[in-house]
């Protein structure tokens, strides 16, 4: 298993447009064969417009075929233009 | 759902006490009703003494019940008697 955590700081004001995308990337990335759990959260009682993709998948070939994906492509060249700064991606694997 | 995600840095030279300990815990937390899932990571080709918790539960009283468990209690009271400082504990919601 591989698991992905990736902070977005939104831009103010985007927050709705931020999480259609993001609703819709978790729904079509949950099809994939090899996706184990694609969950999207705001940490608990803190700021509005900080959000977190939470993602597991089988193993990284899973995770490098996920990110070649038409939803995965188009949804982060859209992210990418209503976040402050960039994607923090930090990549996990059991231990 | 609640997800907790829990840093820890372990004293070098107690890594494999310290994974012994969180395997242990991670078995008895899956078989708590409210678990959803429960891994212990590490940060890929990064620093081999930081770890972490990665744990889903059904609820925040799921998780509240969790912690006062004896498996949370002891496990806690001996890791933290082999880590850096303190658990770094953030705590994630869906949304």
């Amino acid at each position: 298993m591989i698991a992905v955590f990736a902070k977005c700081t939104v831009v103010k004001g985007k927050e709705k447009e931020f999480l259609d995308l993001a609703h819709n990337l978790a729904q079509k990335s949950r099809e994939e064969n090899a996706n184990i759990s694609y969950d999207v959260l705001c940490e608990k009682d803190k700021s509005l417009n900080e959000f977190y993709f939470l993602e597991k998948w089988q193993d990284k070939k899973a995770l490098d075929l996920h990110m070649q994906t038409e939803h995965f492509v188009k949804t982060i060249e859209a992210v990418n233009k209503i976040i402050d700064g960039e994607l923090e991606i930090h990549l996990y694997e059991n231990v």
